[in-house]
């Protein structure tokens, strides 16, 4: 049997390029796909840190531009030699989160490089690899647009996307967005692609302010002050829309306390465990939370149209790029938080 | 000046038929009503026990149907010798919320007998009261309509009401209603009047589980189970939908339990405090959250079109009805939690 | 090859039972079902008439309550010896519509009975029947429910919660429906379950304005007075939905002129010529128009839940049942106008 | 009495300014406003051309930017002193209308400059115009906006805001203008402004088009061609949301040939008579129809954010501006359709 290389956890801190067996088609529902582009996403540090298992000599990674090198015989919107983004996730097309649009609770979906608890797929840091239910999970790119630029689509403009139209965002609202990683940093260009009359990028690392207020928002440094800044720029009110991009309690406190009476807070900053939080305030301010993985399948279209028209650009949000051979050194570096978004090209 | 007997607080724990200045108008937009039946409310305990303070010799009473005895100059919809229902909160009709239909969180509003910090409105547990932007606050009372099904609509009805329409039901989903106070027997009405397949009831006072059986629902006995009664008739997801009718983290945890992945929760019962939350659990399952104050104003008008087509009842929850010089054993009456439902008839 | 009989198109006016050679599956994605119930339909009697084309021999039939006798390989939701409903019209589960939830456009999407124009899908007037897409098209007939009940969910009881639910009813408004065919008495049906306050039915025929009153109805007569009744009704104002479900001009200009100002029109009844319309009444109203195919996968599960609790129950309609032998008489009838809804036993 | 210069109706093609009476307050909800700028609109034409019927005399103009100088009792959100935009038309607040947020339909609205069908209310081509319901109808003006930016908030640049958001778009859309006269240019800035990936504005008129392609657009000149240029454009489908801002029968037919199955369309261009309309291909796309006034005191508070940040700006389309003793040239020169937008300034 043919092998192929492919980066793969190996023990907590410790991830390795190695050949693994080159992966065949099983379904008439899926495709084959050469990656030519993948890259790391801050889940890919939960499963290198050990807090989320995956086994030894899995194939880590769920973000991917690549080449369709084959197709199941059910396949119809993708052919081979077609230029695909990947969602980071499946969706089976017919269940009953399915047939609600309810893509993300898909109960037959599954994540690319997190292991059997999330589907048993191996993921897109490597050679090769099998999507399933491709009609749904893969989308062609459109012509000319960079593989840098089209793989934002299947991950973190997805999630950016979700944030602020699953949000509810109506055109001419104040947004704040608490937290500037990649997903933040997208959800300032997609709340102002979007219709946001100002949106309020919080953060306390400067040089993510600066690249927020270069997407358009108004940058306001994570500090005693923030909410007062937020609540002074909207007549005392708060932001109609805010967006916890960060996944942390204090995240979501601030968050809150940003909502207006009667707002938003769209949360899709991974939350994990239980905590305090000021359920009396939210209950007096009657904010809508909504919170939870995004539904990429859903908004993957309007996000390549988007990023087509040139209404977005995510591609200031790549720092760096390595060969999959170096991926164990672009780990490293990603941990060290001297990257903001790493692309690997197999 | 002519003076009128009213409920009053007087101290934690003590309340006071006494005559008070018989309140007159003051705005064009005011109507004086005189009050045939008002009501005992949970929240009327929380002044009670003087954990919502209120000045001594207030007022107390925010339910209220009577008969319109003077209005204002800019008063349209209702005229003198109308019996009007009102709603237990005002709004201005043109502020930054009332003009995105979020009247419950009004800037002008206020609340009937909340002291000070709610509005300094007189409560209607009175012979009169004023009540403030009567175009919008009251409702004329349909023909033949008794006052003790009509007084529901202006706060429990309505608030039961909101539960289910802004938590979305869907004709067909499955609901549960996490506590039979007055406001959750309620909201089991609506949810079958408004297209639930299945209302499972969550309380642990049999008699509030026969009353909300001979409402349609599914009683659920609260306790070690409760979850898995739900899951079991819901092909093991939880409720599309789930109303916290409580207002304590118990409840609130137990709805999240209760929960379907990407469902729906709708908090109204009454949180003021911070508290431990599995924000996670929440994150996980994506559940949509709506809580706070109720929107009468917005549904009162469909509120009361079920009450008169008789697809509502809510009768069945009075429990006792005194006279106004017995108000203050009423008040004792229910705060031993002897009544459901209290009414007071000036 | 192993026949099976079946009934067929063969010239205007002219239907016979024939053998035809038996189905088979072809795609792994199919069920093949022995039906045990199928039905006739007002479309029916488009193809009977010759003004809806298919070719001499097609087998007709789109409504069908069957048993699983074979599945394909990637079938998951249904197994064989499953008691089955299917939906009138299949969809793929992943195109630009799909995708969108409008099952109904899905471009994939073929309807049973309707010859080569709408997908070549032999019908289900027949001993056997091919389901394509069976994981979206097809479900499970909840346990203990008659073939006779099951079968309205995937077609009018479908095509009636989509009048309703996409017509946007709220709880406690005033809904008219124009014409009281199986579509119409199940809208009065899915209106009033839905919540609707008062349903104002209305049609010319007595017994079908009997049929809608049982059901909870106001009958208003088809007539000169007709929309001032409704208007009488609603303090002047008309319906806050209309629903056409009749397919005339005629009918459609009465939906025009019995909505609010502001109000719904939802359109269920089949249009297909052009005709002159008020639109500058339209336009003064602002009414909302909603038209086209019901989106029957959508709805047929809270469909399914409505008729399982029993707030549906569309029994009442069946007028006539026939052996398969005898559907042609059965046309014949349905043709004369002397049946409401005739099914079809193979 | 005092008087003032106004620009009245005389008689078909006629107008004159004249000094009428100087208007004071009579209710306690009015503000008296010295207007600084006001405007032409399409439909001052149709009354200048005797088609809706004023009497002579009246006052016309319903577009208005001005200085508070007095304000009713009741009045809260304006005060003397103030520059403010004025809606074309005012709203109660409080009717059943009001309270469904369907401002545009209030039962007792009245519109500035049209006679005594629309409410008896002189209009804004004067140096001083009472605004009823000042709370609701007017809003400040940004501090800093040109008065000829902020006066298309009250009227054109509402109505294209509720084309767009009523029409429901979501971002990454393709959206079809059919006219670009102000109204039609207005709602191309919108809608890119608001999410859309693509808009087509059609229109014969080059320098409409020319305009439009400046704002963002595709221009699609009016012609044979138009519909396949725009299915050709999106993979054969046809816009997701076409807008009509014509307000002629084949400018309508037009909008439903280029909308996509299952797509919307927003009529906001002028409807008054009957006519032949393709029902059978608006029922077979099963398209969305929304039509009618817009609902311009919604959507002012989001289109003077929208104005303020800089992301619509309407400027370009002012082509010509005359103090108010010119106004009847300027009225004959828009009559001669030698200009876009003319503002008169009294």
């Amino acid at each position: 049997m043919a092998g192929m290389r492919a980066l793969t956890f190996q023990a907590p801190g410790e991830v390795a390029v190695v050949e693994v067996a080159e992966p065949t088609l099983t379904g008439a529902d899926e495709a084959l796909v050469a990656v030519r582009t993948a890259a790391l996403c801050g889940s890919d540090l939960h499963i290198y840190h050990g807090r989320v298992q995956v086994e030894p000599g899995f194939v880590l990674g769920h973000e991917l531009v690549g080449e369709v090198v084959a197709v199941g015989a059910q396949v119809q919107r993708v052919a081979v030699g077609d230029r695909v983004v990947s969602c980071f996730r499946s969706a089976c097309g017919s269940c009953f989160w399915c047939l609600r649009g309810q893509y993300q609770h898909c109960e037959r979906g599954r994540t690319f490089g997190h292991g059997k608890f999330l589907g048993n797929l191996p993921g897109a840091q490597a050679e090769l690899v099998v999507v399933p239910n491709a009609d749904l999970t893969l989308r062609r790119v459109p012509e000319g647009m960079e593989d840098a630029k089209a793989i934002f689509a299947g991950d973190v403009l997805g999630t950016a996307y979700h944030a602020v139209a699953e949000g509810g965002l109506r055109g001419g609202e104040r947004v704040a967005v608490v937290g500037l990683g990649p997903v933040g940093l997208c959800a300032v260009q997609v709340a102002i692609a979007l219709g946001a009359a100002e949106v309020f990028a919080i953060d306390s690392v400067p040089q993510r302010l600066e690249l927020a207020q270069r997407f358009g928002a108004r940058p306001v440094p994570l500090g005693e002050q923030t909410a007062e800044k937020v609540r002074g720029a909207t007549a005392g009110r708060g932001a109609d829309l805010v967006i916890e991009a960060v996944g942390s309690l204090p995240a979501l406190q601030l968050a809150i306390g940003l909502a207006r009476m009667g707002g938003r807070l769209s949360v899709v900053g991974v939350h994990a465990e239980p905590g305090e939080l000021h359920v009396g305030l939210l209950w007096f301010k009657g904010v809508e939370v909504r919170l939870g993985l995004a539904n990429v399948i859903a908004h993957i279209d309007p996000v390549l149209a988007l990023l087509e028209a040139g209404r977005l650009d995510p591609t200031p949000l790549v720092s760096h790029a390595f060969p999959l051979a170096e991926a164990p050194a672009a780990y490293r570096l990603f941990d060290r938080r001297e990257a903001l978004k790493v692309l690997i090209n197999p």
